[in-house]
């Protein structure tokens, strides 16, 4: 089977037009079938503000009612999904914007109700690889925003992780697929504040203990979970570091496997 | 060759959400090749007004500064744009959402500065099929706005008619294609002030003499105009009317040959 490797980036590199280029410019470059998937960063919030909506957060999660999905829909499949097609276009990458709606990519369900009500957000159930794959198999790289629909004519709002997950596990049907994380650590580590203290292979079964040992804390483990479904559904690896793991030798980074 | 019918839709549809919903559903039951163009309608004003950017007008045309770009590509691209997707998706209409940067369809250049700075504003330059013609033989069914790029990583701002016109050109080499603008009157009207005085065809020939008779006027003549090129371009008609010349009998509309 030939790889594919999916590439998630986040409000680290998106935020920051020089690091957006300079990821994009070596995106491009590289070899092999790809999809990046990318998240929103803070012009959402930007955005809400500059209109005076204000952002509904409960326990850190933001809320998303109909005035703040149609933000994220602006923002991240409008102007950040856009701009990221537009650059790539200049690098000689040919690329096409996705939502989940596109190509009924990803289908989702909203969030049932339960303690708390998170509004318009919505949970995978069925990823369709068959336009995306025709896409790829011509050597046109899919880029996807968080964003999916429920096949009903409504737009959600989806983690950007878990999106890069989904597709992943999708996509090993037929293909050897690698998952990168990439974000603004050099991956898991063991010691917080020792940048160089990565740990570079972690089994999923070493997971619990890191997590007992506080290892692996709470900003975290999102990522990691979403990791671990992966692995545990054919996905070959999972990488989590910054975005230099891509493009260059004797960089460090966690690989999960 | 087979028909590839291209079709534009306006403010009239788009500022209305049962308008819009209406027309998806028959768009989506229309058989053939397809492609849906669609404008902006008031939704890039309502949200410069609710951001307090003021929309700069010269000689009644907008001028696309940077933050109007900005405002365009979140409303045009994002919001509306993956509103029709979800909806079509729900009709079973399997679509996929474009700007001319997506799989580098509409290549544009700014346009020079002459009296007038339109800004970020693009004038067509190139259209390249390639990738729309692969998902339309795939029966997925694009759906453009009108924005384009310069491929040096710039969008600009591009007429939604003239992009439909130029579509339906570049596309008239593998494809009878017939070019749909729909709007609010049943077509070109021989008295401004009886809808049912639809002129039902007119040549190219004709268009001089309507116009010098006042018959086309200000507000028809871009449309016209981008009629003409299309019919001189291999287009084999271009169709003016309401969206229901699409999808019912008995519908007076113009026809332009």
């Amino acid at each position: 089977m030939e790889t594919l490797k999916i590439i998630k980036i986040g409000g680290n590199i998106i935020d920051n037009n020089k690091s957006l280029t300079d990821f994009l410019k070596e995106f491009s470059n590289l070899k092999g079938n790809k999809i990046l998937v990318h998240g929103g960063g803070k012009s959402a919030t930007k955005l809400a503000n500059d209109m005076q909506v204000e952002v509904e957060m409960i326990n850190g999660r933001r809320v998303t009612n109909k005035e703040t999905l149609s933000i994220i829909t602006m923002v991240y499949a409008g102007k950040i999904n856009k701009n990221i097609i537009a650059k790539l276009q200049a690098y000689n990458c040919n690329s096409i914007g996705f939502s989940g709606a596109d190509g009924n990519s990803i289908v989702s369900v909203k969030r049932p109700k339960k303690e708390v009500d998170f509004g318009f957000v919505g949970d995978v159930v069925k990823v369709n690889t068959k336009t995306t794959k025709l896409l790829i198999n011509n050597n046109i790289t899919p880029v996807f925003c968080a964003i999916t629909h429920d096949k009903n004519g409504q737009l959600l709002n989806t983690n950007a992780d878990t999106i890069a997950a989904e597709l992943a596990i999708a996509f090993s049907v037929d293909f050897e697929v690698e998952l990168y994380y990439c974000f603004e650590k050099n991956g898991v580590l063991s010691d917080i504040n020792d940048d160089n203290s990565v740990i570079e292979i972690i089994q999923t079964s070493d997971v619990k203990e890191l997590i007992i040992k506080n290892i692996i804390s709470e900003g975290m483990l999102p990522k990691i979970n979403n990791s671990i479904n992966a692995i545990n559904n054919n996905v070959k690896k999972v990488c989590i570091g910054k975005p230099a793991m891509l493009f260059q030798n004797n960089i460090k980074y966690t690989t999960i496997i």
